[in-house]
């Protein structure tokens, strides 16, 4: 691993950080806040949206003030690999910068597309080897990447012990954006889509088997891509259908930026913290 | 004045907005903080510093959690008149993204590099004209914005009634980046430069004609401008020698980046908020 950058921020420290991913077969970069005092300390992953990598959460969320005072390691990694020999789109809603959190089988997405093994296996395995880290895990994350906590959280219910959104694409097998990315990276067959689809997830699943108490997501009412994209009553129906606690708060006036984040972003480090340091 | 975005953040109001200056002779961008509640409101100025646009306080700083909760306005201008016809040169520390806070008396810059006007002048008036000022005013910025900072706080003392700075160029008249601009922008006259350099500026007045009972200034330890360029203890030697109180305060491990800025905006509004509501 090579640390490009480091800063101290809020008494702790930020680094910037370049590693070689067996997963995805290129460099993956993330951005690592250590908060200060003596660890081990728990660990939220925080998944980004299309179009960012990992300095967007970094540099616009305002997360560590709240992190430094919890006691947190805040991990947010880059949305997709990237290089000259990994396959891209046009689009800014596939390929680079679009990697939707799965393992792609179909071509030309496949031989790099593995952000789910690399953010579970990858990514868990170096923080762990490299960070103050007491090995219990919360993720989070924004609009694609909202859709990456809540499909990695429900798909890896035992690395995961608390989750949270930022409007994430709640139902992805139904929407725009998530039909267009799951045809490309998985194929044609729809079951094969529900099972990166957290409202798929939670409505074939069983509350036992996920172990959450709760779940929580927030959503700006002024958000543009609400009825079109997000579509988060879908997976509130579906906790309701099996009796999965959810907090799904609507915000008035809050649109999709990072000036929504940054807005409630401590309440989500506090949702974590209670769940991973008890 | 056009709106050109604008996000709710912290339950206040934050827009963009673009106005035409009658002392750059051209459009300039700033962002606007209001917060909740009935107003007026005191207003704080930050001023960015070398490459910045408004862009950079506003999505970087994390201020807006403090400036909702202490009740003050925060408007971010650009760093200087941009555009195909505005003067520009290729180094990142003269021209577009480096205006000084001075008005220009040089070609080609004095066309539309009336920086100081623009802020004491337009921006003003347009802020007393749109939002809900109380009329009392803060200054503050980082490293270029912080030179502009001081030397407008210290040029119009009756304007601004609090006044701190992040890391700023202490001595332009003494320092690299100082230098090159002040000879481009106010030709080979050294006095003319003392008129824009917040130590000589300090040292030449009086506590009584500057009516600040304190200044805050923030530096990091690590920052790697310090000794060539930044010299806080220059300015810290002139307020002492005219019996001006200012605090300056040095932070072991923090760096020149805005992760320095936002550890520590927090105390600089509070600052401010003391001040302009008493």
């Amino acid at each position: 691993m090579e640390v490009l950058a480091e800063h101290k921020v809020h008494g702790g420290t930020l680094k910037y950080i370049r590693h070689d991913s067996a997963a995805t077969g290129t460099p993956m970069r993330f951005s690592a806040f250590v908060p200060p005092g003596k660890g081990p300390f728990p660990v939220v992953i925080w998944l980004s949206g299309l179009t960012c990598t990992e300095d967007n959460f970094t540099t616009k969320a305002g997360a560590y003030a709240a992190a430094a005072r919890l006691g947190l390691i805040v991990v947010a990694p880059d949305t997709s690999p990237r290089g000259d020999g990994v396959a891209n789109d046009e689009a800014y809603d596939l390929g680079q910068g679009a990697g939707f959190y799965l393992d792609a089988t179909q071509g030309p997405w496949a031989p790099h597309f593995q952000m789910e093994t690399y953010v579970t296996r990858d990514l868990i395995g170096l923080i762990e080897a490299e960070l103050p880290s007491s090995g219990r895990y919360g993720i989070s994350g924004h609009s694609m990447g909202g859709h990456g906590a809540l499909t990695l959280g429900l798909r890896h219910p035992k690395r995961f012990e608390s989750m949270t959104a930022f409007s994430p694409i709640a139902s992805p097998a139904r929407c725009p954006w998530g039909e267009k990315a799951l045809r490309a990276y998985l194929g044609d067959d729809h079951a094969l889509w529900e099972e990166h689809d957290a409202t798929y997830l939670l409505a074939n699943g069983t509350v036992e088997e996920f172990e959450f108490d709760d779940i929580l997501i927030d959503q700006g009412a002024a958000d543009p891509f609400l009825e079109g994209q997000l579509k988060p009553d879908l997976l509130a129906e579906a906790a309701q259908f099996i009796g999965q606690p959810l907090t799904l708060r609507m915000h008035d006036g809050y649109d999709h930026s990072y000036f929504f984040i940054a807005s409630f972003i401590e309440d989500h480090l506090e949702w974590h913290a209670k769940r991973l340091k008890r």
